[in-house]
């Protein structure tokens, strides 16, 4: 493994590349350092053959000392769609979709699962943990079910019931927590810690997951010929896929696979947006929001009692001189809509978040129609149909004969 | 393009590659046949660039003109997991899930609805349609968003609801049909003809999809070297996908890429087995079931009205020297259960059918443990979880409160 060792974000103390979280001078992030002289030398990105599909092609830039600890459910490698009806609908010429949904759970939380598993096998650990509004859960819960590892899922109750549900077929058990995703995750840091379970909670607090999340820049550099698209849009909470993905690309540029860097855009919903707000009030800190009031359960986390993460992906956004924005639950939700009926993609709320970006930001006329824009399309609408399905009734139906189908055809099936 | 004519399974009449259906002399199936010869000048299936990720990788072998028509969401293409953990619980060392959830609308379904979507638009067709018990309406409807076509659906009543609000949310229209699978397909039939929609109803009705279906054995090959399983098992009602891997092994040998052929392997459910029945019953053709009693809804097709269907699917099942089963709804669910907690992949109950098989097939001492079984997982659990949530109850919160998490520790949480 290249890895040299683990650096404070903040303070720049160093730590092994063991098994550590927070700094343990001044309990801010720990980021994943590389020998990336020896990876230059080791591999060529552009040569790997194609027959390895999954993430765990890029394993000499991730942080595993032996392959056969790897845990994988063939994540990664998910298709970046050209989408010209939706790019038409937004004003883009050169809009792409990174599909995450086609990930093994649905979510792009498979990449820093299959990492924080491959890890804890590493560890050598009985059980794993993780805080999680659901779809981190879904996809811990699975990766523990593949290793054989017991798993603990704190969610907090506005986790959507089919995750939980999910969550317990694959074998693992569930700690419903009374408040916000901020109080599941205190609670489950604490117990992990008391306990030695293995935290997999897919923010900052581990710091090898967010390793997992970068190889999404390695894909989209591959998929495009190795240029950089002008504009990356994702869904934030808390931020490590941004934070991850922009690492990714400022990998490529020091192994020369690139020469440019793209504009990082973190989009939350208004009703819970501590990264948005302290992007416009220009702030140097991410302050906690409170209670959430958005539908869009993925990413409503108020970072209560870990805002410094938020104040990490702020300063990575600024970096990449991107923007944090925040969008309405009515515009999010119409973009769920208008992804399906353009490019047939069914996403789940958050994940359709980015397409309601974009349109924001053309408003704002901050983008050129000639840009490349990438929408990171972060999980499934499968895993949480239920906001959709209240507003839809079965439809009646109609004896099989033709005649009443004539009639229905005349009335309301062809225009 | 390859193709040379459309042939009648039965009486062996030639049709041009055009826009026919079932056999104008005999009303049977027609099959497409290639130009093999010229196809194995052109094309080594071993050297495609790995980078033509989706089935369309092996477009020389698909009826399609002009590439220009394809419609793609990046469909095929998907993992096979060598599954020790499952294999051990069946009994067999060399177990394989072909991981059909995995496509875009996460039924195998993609593969025969984005050739029909494509050959739509050669025939320049505005308007397509299709009965479906779900899977491959969500597909069709999906393929259609993305093609900018019209699309209606006909379902039975027994489809769940939340593959209906998915195929409305495409943009899609749903004809409701009181009645089986069996009475949608009727009536789909008289209408698309009536009304010159494109059927792509995916049973043997139109002669281009199964094409799609029969990538699944070129991947099958290209994942295990080019070596044949000994056994692939497979949910079926119609049998399609059956009929179209078996096709794509025959093609394989007639190529010259392997020597042997794989038993193939057709599991139903008990509750609507007319293909199992006959092949029980030694008989010659299949008949109609009459109403089915089964909860697995992707596979309960009574085949009233085309059983030639399920004749051909026995014939090819006989050709490879295989098996027609069915196992109880109660084995199937259990399969769900033993997939997800073993290796981590949450199917539909169908899709989920063929670990009941090889089960059962172990039990009957046809399978020999070092044979290599590979799977068929044909959707996912996702667009149908109703049957799972109903017996779930979202578990009792917690204030977040390290002591009252130390209770359920000590009383539920860890062994």
């Amino acid at each position: 493994m290249f890895v040299k060792y683990l650096e404070c974000i903040k303070c720049g103390q160093r730590h092994s590349a063991g098994l550590n979280y927070n700094c343990s001078k001044c309990d801010n992030i720990l980021d994943v350092r590389y020998d990336y002289e020896s990876i230059a030398n080791r591999i060529d990105l552009r040569k790997i053959p194609k027959k390895f599909s999954s993430l765990w092609r890029y394993k000499e830039l991730l942080p595993v000392d032996d392959s056969k600890n790897i845990v994988s459910l063939n994540e990664g490698g998910t298709p970046l769609h050209k989408c010209d009806k939706l790019g038409e609908a937004l004003g883009s010429k050169n809009l792409y979709v990174k599909d995450e949904t086609r990930n093994p759970t649905g979510s792009f939380k498979d990449r820093p699962m299959t990492v924080a598993i491959t890890k804890a096998r590493e560890f050598g650990a009985k059980t794993v943990s993780s805080s999680s509004s659901g779809n981190a859960g879904v996809s811990l819960a699975a990766y523990s079910a593949k290793a054989g590892l017991g798993c603990i899922v704190f969610a907090p109750t506005s986790a959507p019931k089919t995750k939980l549900m999910l969550i317990t077929l694959y074998g693992s058990k569930i700690v419903s927590v009374s408040g916000t995703c901020s109080d599941a995750f205190r609670l489950a840091k604490k117990a992990s810690k008391h306990y030695g379970w293995f935290n997999a909670t897919s923010t900052f607090i581990n710091p090898y997951q967010v390793e997992g999340d970068k190889t999404v820049a390695y894909e989209l550099c591959d998929n495009l010929d190795w240029k950089v698209p002008d504009w990356i849009f994702i869904p934030i909470s808390d931020g490590p896929l941004l934070v991850g993905c922009w690492k990714g690309f400022k990998e490529l540029r020091l192994l020369g696979y690139c020469a440019d860097l793209p504009h990082m855009v973190g989009i939350q919903a208004e009703g819970c947006a501590p990264i948005s707000r302290a992007f416009k009030d220009n702030a140097a800190n991410v302050k906690p929001w409170g209670t959430p009031t958005t539908i869009v359960s993925s990413i409503a986390d108020p970072l209560v009692g870990y805002s410094q993460d938020g104040t990490y992906t702020l300063k990575n956004i600024r970096e990449s001189d991107g923007v944090a924005d925040a969008c309405s639950d009515k515009d999010i939700l119409d973009s769920v809509k208008l992804l399906a009926k353009k490019e047939g993609i069914f996403a789940e709320p958050a994940g359709a978040a980015p397409i309601a970006g974009v349109k924001k930001l053309f408003e704002q006329g901050r983008i050129d129609s000639d840009e490349t824009i990438v929408c990171l399309v972060t999980g499934t609408g499968l895993k949480d149909p239920n906001i959709f399905m209240k507003s839809f009734e079965r439809p009646r139906s109609i004896n099989p004969n033709f005649n009443k189908l004539a009639q229905l055809v005349d009335k309301e099936l062809v225009k």
